[in-house]
């Protein structure tokens, strides 16, 4: 049997680790060979295909980024993409399947050329932890642990200058990452995509903070959109001129935090640095096994599903139950975590 | 309501986060008072309490340890100890209820306080993963992360030499550090307690890796105990004058190994280094939450049992389910990783 | 013998161990007696002081920050500044002199103190490492390696999106932070402020390395201007509403260097968590011996002059050795580097 | 030209970041040409060569250890060795001379070529920092880095359990590491080869910092030896049947500092992840750096040096200056921190 494996959308702390397990327990338990598929999708269509050997994948469970390269190409487009062209490429290298490690776009792709008739298994990869059906998704405790770290650094020199420090932290359209690691580092406030906020609210927590004599930290989600924002600071992401408006939604809370409450306040975007680099303990366990899983997922014929956390173990479920809504933080998680704001 | 806490045991990241996460939901929520007990439950008998404001636990979820200090004192033991001394002791003093953050005895001890008639609610705490009843405790994740850290630098020094390198780390009854950790950084063997082993068997598992090019990794918990292990080395850990053997079971199978390979290998016991500092964002966030929910169950009058995780909430579960057996490496979780050993 | 410590200026990893060094060696050898002075020279102006025992610098040499607070009063200024009135001030509390840890500007105010016939001793304090007279100043270190670690983080990013990387860093002045980091992460371009470049110059860089297969990494220090920067693009700071503008010159340089080179390019301003949190081991170190050596010149009555680092030996300077000109990365240091972009 | 890299002896962070230093140099800016040399002198002995192209080296600047392996093989002995052998063998491969990256052996070694005639240039490798006419050597900071780091995690359960910790770290003929690193962590008692102490001495330090409320901290380099300390804990490393004693010396004062002390006393031998993983940004700005101005001395036919840090300059030293005598702690280096013992 003859496997491709792809990794496709943002790149996430952990892509690596599943490909090693896949790849080991394939070739040395079930006798499995590979192709690696150059950058997700694209790869598929272009054919774009090299030999994925047990040497290939070795010390792979610490490296971050992925081997295999990823893009946001969608498999139905293009003159070569659709069911049937891929069907004919993949026959014609006698690719017996793929596995599709990416998030929502990816698994929904995955989906539809189930039903279409390939042999396509899914593996969910989301560093924002957007995903329904998996309790966790790989990178997503990485990144949890970089901002973190980021924000313990911020809040010394918070404290030092009796600032407000505003973190501002990955997550488009859902708040996990902000609502972990404004928890572990002790945020006084924290921004969610799911929750609506004004910039009154903000600033009454931050005042709060203040007045008990702490530095007030506030954690923000790159997706989050104040209550009555302007549309100068639309999520457009435009500035007057419609040129792409600098800096993150943090940037624009800052300012307004200090003219509001007369705190010195600063911003930092943590951006990229929380995609990148060695996968927490967390992570590697987790992408390896989803790989080692995944594996076996093949061998029974288990087509059309991707593999998932289900609290300390992996399960299969269809494509269908990850897909459609995201996973957004409950409003109970949220309110869990209000309690500590003071 | 005026209530009680104290740690108790081994220490572990994330004490102290249980303990501000207590604290401030239970006074900023629910107007409770609390008394910090200093060193477990030797406090508890000696009346050794103070005031346990708010302001003592300001800046507590980043902080290794435990404020409160721990011992092993059992409470059923000497002149002042027993149900009904410390029921006089607590009245006395006007406390209203105990939480107990510990391990196996300390949940033992606490369920039959519980039984005897006290206000008693346990908060799992085990570096080793060996408790029941919840699917992880806090202080194991940042263990695996320091083991796996400590393992990643171990392989570049071991790949430079062609060394074998065997990882000592906790884990006295259960392998659960070994098995993440282990599988994070890519061991060629993972020895624990709950799977029997023999000299030969882990000699073997080395050669087939160094033969593949690679500088061996075995980890190996600190409980392991070889098949057919000479009375030399035997777990008494005593040496031939009948004094305390020094170093641990690495430091027995390193020299075993290459008398028996031929490769140059190292042992590295990992000690108390991966119960010390700062906790992980992942075990800050559990910690967090266990205390959150501690403080509810109080409020809801939920005496004589624990708070814990399941998937990815936190409930509450009777003693009785955490205790008795340990929470060992169940059979098909060691397969798993072993089929990446090669 | 009653002495005075102030922090000023921006904060900085090391700050509290020379605190510690101070009290510790004054203390326990010397039987001095110290008072802490809050905010910089604005707890100089305002009389703002508290006791600084043994007890409150325990366990200080990890704890990144300040326990003084800063500021960037000048202490001429006001009602209450100047040297005559802050000489009746300290004479009013039996101040014998004050030790001023900080950069250019708290050192040029403590020389003018000093020749106005104050008792005061100065710790060179930068995180950018702009001080002369001193090899390195600590702080400088601790930021090299967040740095480093954040742009070993961006290239797997990089990697797995063939993208260029831009990191911009701190340096108003001088590039050191880039240069250092720069080289340690294995930079294609290094953007200082000593060294002009026109934006063709960084992109004819970032397409040499693209060309060879890598994904580019520019680092920047915040102050570095591009060679015929355009004014909207200006130093000034603002947007074409006269608003301050968001982001940095890393925001601005990334979308010019996507346009011109075709490769897609991501920029992270890593701020402000380069200046906070525990310092480093050299950091400590260099630190702490600071702080001791300044209590010994102290007792030896050499007002007048800083504590610095030369090779491995802490000396005195006179403050006019550090002052005047900036230490600017020269030219071979700089040309040492660009060796490597290749 | 064509020139040889080889590492010799302990492996350390940072090899890889010379010998990436060295190449780009070399190839980009002077057309040189480089083999690499398989396990120091052994290659060389055996001429076991291969190509070292640009493309080799690439991303090494963070990786630990060395892609070239290493040993402790000399090269004067074996019936190829010598420097007639070696020199017919270089001669057969075109070699025109070798860059030796080692420690004392190793450039005593190349020293001894230098002068029969071979063109040896020297880098010096020491993670212990005992190499003198260097004033520090890359890997030494990364292990003071990842000692200190273990520390801070051993004082935070020391603290909880009120426990005196014993850390040992590496430093078999020098303290510099413990000095560094217990300075940096705050120790109570620092133990170095350099300095005579007795369990007294140890022991009176431990117990005035317990009676000040600290949880005593003791460093102690593995290459102490206690005044008086009794043949069965000697320093042949033998036990009572002439076995290789298992553990080290921390794991010998532990239970004598326990024993006469009375309080609980616990050991931590922080062994071989001192010298592995990546460099600190500060190591490998040096490593780079030296290996940058090594290809500089060869193109200034420079042969018989060794590229050395003084200051913040490298500089080129012959290599007599760097051997004979150890870099041993000077005793005013040790009294500075004994200041901070209390």
């Amino acid at each position: 049997m003859k496997i491709g494996i792809l990794t496709s959308g943002g790149d996430c702390p952990g892509l690596n680790a599943v490909i090693r397990g896949v790849v080991l327990k394939g070739t040395t338990t079930y006798d499995m060979e590979f192709v690696g598929i150059r950058d997700g999708w694209r790869g598929v269509v272009d054919a774009d295909f090299f030999p994925l050997t047990r040497h290939e994948v070795k010390g792979l469970s610490k490296v971050g980024g992925t081997i295999l390269g990823t893009s946001r190409t969608n498999p139905y487009e293009g003159p070569r993409g659709g069911a049937e062209n891929i069907s004919k490429t993949l026959y014609g290298h006698r690719i017996d399947g793929i596995i599709a490690i990416g998030g929502e776009g990816t698994l929904a792709a995955a989906n539809r050329l189930a039903n279409d008739g390939l042999n396509v298994l899914g593996v969910p990869k989301t560093i924002d932890n957007d995903l329904r059906a998996t309790d966790y998704s790989f990178g997503f405790d990485t990144a949890v642990n970089i901002a973190t770290d980021a924000m313990d650094r911020l809040r010394t020199t918070g404290d030092s200058h009796q600032r407000c420090m505003v973190a501002e932290v990955m997550g488009r359209h859902v708040g996990w990452i902000a609502l972990h690691a404004g928890m572990a580092a002790g945020a006084h406030a924290i921004c969610i995509p799911e929750v609506p906020m004004s910039i009154d609210d903000i600033c009454d927590l931050v005042s709060r903070a203040h007045d008990r004599g702490r530095a007030p930290l506030v954690v923000v989600s790159e997706g989050f959109t104040l209550t009555g924002m302007s549309e100068a600071y639309s999520d457009k992401g435009l500035d007057a001129f419609n040129r792409p408006r600098l800096g993150g939604i943090g940037d624009v809370l800052a300012p307004e935090i200090e003219r509001i409450t007369g705190i010195e306040t600063r911003a930092t975007v943590l951006g990229h640095i929380q995609r990148g680099g060695s996968p927490s303990g967390f992570d590697r366990v987790l992408a390896t096994r989803l790989g080692l899983h995944a594996a076996d997922a093949i061998v029974d014929g288990d087509w059309g599903k991707m593999v998932a956390l289900r609290g300390i173990d992996i399960v299969r479920v269809p494509f269908a139950e990850a897909l459609g809504e995201l996973n957004t933080v409950p409003r109970y998680r949220y309110d869990e975590a209000a309690a500590l704001f003071g």
